[in-house]
């Protein structure tokens, strides 16, 4: 009987099987993401034969990493930003300019919530740590300033750390801040320099890499989410072109254009750093 | 400078450095696991091209999926499930004798603590439905009888519905239960006829595949595992030969030879059904 037949699938045909019974989908994005994914994990099934116990650890796997979840950790960006899935989808979307500030990932730090602060604020709340002046300018591909853009920037603190990582130890909002650039296009605070860092190892993500041999090391860096209406919003990092993990970046995140080099000064604070982020106009207005 | 280019990876290369990375690693296995699945996953990527927005509503389902899993449900299998992923585990490592019962899909139902009951007991606790005797024999690849086999059988009620799924209506263990054949290889129990249903479309898995109009419906079935020392462990359904939807099973579970018509009585039970599950010895005494 061939309508029995048909949702007996074999090994061969399984994913045209699943795929036809979404023809009738209204949603095309989603048959055509659905579609695809399921060819991919089939072959991938069809590739690797696992056994039904490694199926049961895989399943056992995302059970965990689902249960890691909460409000202040995200295991699954921490996964896809580790499997290099998360700096691909920035590289498949940017269509940026040469001369336009290229993004990175997001990673999982960021909070929305951070205040908007006064240029020239210390965003350093327990005050440890060397000093760093950081100062910018926001600009559009011709060399326009860019003012009233708003800054968001996060980062580690000297020991390599998040507040959200540490919420009983650093001040809340510790090396978080919102800025507005003035008429100018520019910038500047004061802050720490941060310390490079591994990620989580802790959760079950860092713990079946770690057991992979992947390095865990993220080089130092600021982080950094630039919005202006009409433009592309920026979601960047800098680079602390001095850490010895700049090759080998955890979450594939390291472009030459973003590494910096920290300045010493003569005098107090200990380093500075100056950095120009150019802006790309957005499509029809629309942001990234 | 070379080493900084080479954690910048892009779009066509990004599968080869994340392979790279992972050359020193110890465990082989995991190391072919994770190599595999990054390359497609970037495959994946580089094919659908995901906006920021659509890799956050990914990870967002992802996220979802995995708050939706607690003690009495698992989603992630439900996932695999109505991927296909779980039924074409199951094809790519049954490597069994033509004349062997198939495994088919594990399903989310299943509880390992169902008791023990002698033979004959009625699983029914609430006695709500079509009364449904099954009997059966348990043999090897030459006929010969399988005595002490371990027979775990769980179903779901005549509206479709497990008992795990329902805590507060159903007793707990209905539909459930562990029998030993006897000297012969036989077992016999008294049941409920059960009902076909739909998989559960109230979280996260069943919400996504519903909107891209895949079918959610499972037709009538006896979920068994049959265990014996020195015999490959069956997981499998047994169908009701009458559902309508047996030619798209939700799950892609059905398999012509565990189809199965269940008989009219003259008098009660109502129905009666009778099937002879043929195991085969494992290898080198291992279980799968």
């Amino acid at each position: 009987m061939p309508d029995r037949m048909a949702s007996s699938f074999s090994a061969s045909d399984s994913s045209e099987i699943f795929a036809r019974r979404l023809a009738a989908s209204g949603d095309e994005r989603l048959r055509q993401a659905l579609v695809a994914a399921v060819a991919h994990l089939h072959t991938l099934v069809r590739e690797l034969k696992p056994t039904s116990l490694e199926w049961r650890s895989f399943i056992s796997f995302l059970t965990e990493v689902g249960h890691a979840c909460d409000g202040r950790r995200q295991e699954w960006v921490l996964l896809s930003d580790l499997l290099g899935a998360s700096a691909l989808v920035e590289e498949v979307n940017t269509r940026r300019p040469k001369l336009a500030t290229p993004n990175t990932v997001h990673g999982p730090f960021f909070r929305a919530d951070a205040p908007e602060l006064p240029l020239g604020s210390d965003i350093s709340l327990d005050g440890i740590g060397e000093r760093l002046a950081v100062a910018g300018r926001v600009q559009d591909l011709d060399g326009e300033a860019i003012a009233g853009a708003e800054i968001m920037t996060w980062q580690a603190n000297s020991a390599g750390l998040y507040e959200n990582q540490q919420p009983d130890l650093q001040p809340e909002f510790n090396l978080r801040g919102t800025f507005r650039t003035d008429d100018e296009g520019r910038f500047h605070y004061l802050t720490v320099r941060p310390a490079g860092y591994s990620v989580p190892d802790d959760g079950p993500v860092g713990g079946l890499l770690r057991k992979a041999g992947l390095p865990l090391r993220r080089p130092a860096h600021l982080h950094f989410m630039i919005r202006a209406a009409g433009f592309e919003t920026i979601v960047t990092h800098l680079y602390d072109g001095s850490d010895p993990h700049l090759h080998e970046d955890a979450i594939f995140g390291v472009k030459p254009e973003l590494v910096c080099h920290f300045e010493r000064a003569a005098e107090k604070p200990s380093w500075w750093l100056d950095f120009t982020f150019v802006m790309a106009r957005s499509k029809q207005g629309a942001q990234s």
